[in-house]
């Protein structure tokens, strides 16, 4: 199947068959292609938990609008930003890189300096809406991921986002949710939306091409 | 090619060959792939400005850190994102809605009051940001479609967003630039990134599984 195909196919699933599990083996690939992802300057500034335990995943349901696919769900991926910036943090992914790259030690010291002085004299809401704005990414071909292997997934926002984080342990570890991403299969008999034409703007308005 | 070795192949191509451009039919598909994307609530509030026009390209430059592969790439685009929600907005896309779905006129007004309700009373720049998420998805199922199709992409939030808009007119439209990303060939013999080894911080420290 072509991926465009896949995109069309997929839907934000309204309903999932809470007997059909996905493999682990497809999970650890929609996990990947979050991780491969690409983000600004390579610092990856984020973190992905994928939760099976269902008396956790019940507990989230009353903090996403009492969506009953959070507990009905195969797998609950939760994608969760980096408070913040730090130098800590940089050193870290680039001491990372320059191992595994092979290179000097100072390789990466002048880059790693401006990225340092960029992040570190902005406030940390600031970091965090830009460190939020990375994992779209990873979500996004995480979803794209789940499209191309027909595992259904619904991008969910709505969700009370404290209440997550301390469910989790998140601020302990730096970290705010982002967003939830439940994956399984679609229960495509009792499932409102399966059928619903998929509308977007009209092309026309959406692109502008300038040659 | 799975979609996951599609999005290991790919990389931020840092130079592309100038002379090979991309066909338009596979511009078209990763424009789709954009379009197709899910946003909150289906608002998709942003367009993608695809620019060919060298003079154009050049312009821009400047702007973009001097990276050359915004004039060199095949075709260069542009996402930007609404500069805020307006009840117009939202009217727009859940009349077409209605239409398309062959719905009563009135089936989805509750919600859109409901949404209204949410965004009119929110400052414009937390609803451009939120707009921008939306946007970094349809970003990034462009990248993996272009990926899929074996056409390199360099993922782009670094440059001057007003001066961009200023040159494309986007301020008049109620939009706002929020990444390029320019699309073509990789000219392999001189990207200093080709062969470089793809680096993420270790997966244990990646994911987090909750059983």
């Amino acid at each position: 199947m072509e991926l465009l195909d896949a995109f069309k196919w997929r839907y934000a699933t309204k309903k999932f068959d809470p007997n059909k599990k996905v493999e682990q083996a497809l999970v650890d690939k929609i996990v990947e292609a979050a991780w491969i992802a690409p983000t600004s300057s390579g610092l990856q500034p984020f973190e992905v938990i994928v939760i099976t335990n269902q008396e956790l995943k019940n507990k989230i349901v009353p903090f996403a609008m009492d969506q009953q696919i959070v507990a009905e769900c195969s797998h609950l991926l939760v994608f969760a930003a980096w408070d913040n910036y730090t130098a800590e943090r940089i050193d870290n992914i680039y001491s990372h890189i320059t191992i595994e790259r092979d290179q000097p030690s100072d390789r990466y010291q002048p880059y790693t300096e401006r990225l340092k002085k960029k992040y570190l004299n902005r406030a940390p809401h600031e970091n965090f809406e830009h460190a939020a704005r990375q994992s779209y990414i990873a979500f996004s071909f995480a979803m794209a991921e789940a499209a191309s292997l027909k595992i259904d997934a619904t991008p969910m926002e709505g969700f009370i986002n404290d209440e997550v984080d301390k469910l989790l342990g998140l601020h302990e570890k730096g970290l705010k949710s982002v967003t939830l991403l439940p994956i399984g299969y679609r229960d495509e008999a009792n499932d409102w939306l399966v059928n619903m034409k998929k509308v977007r703007h009209p092309k026309e308005h959406f692109v502008t091409e300038i040659a």
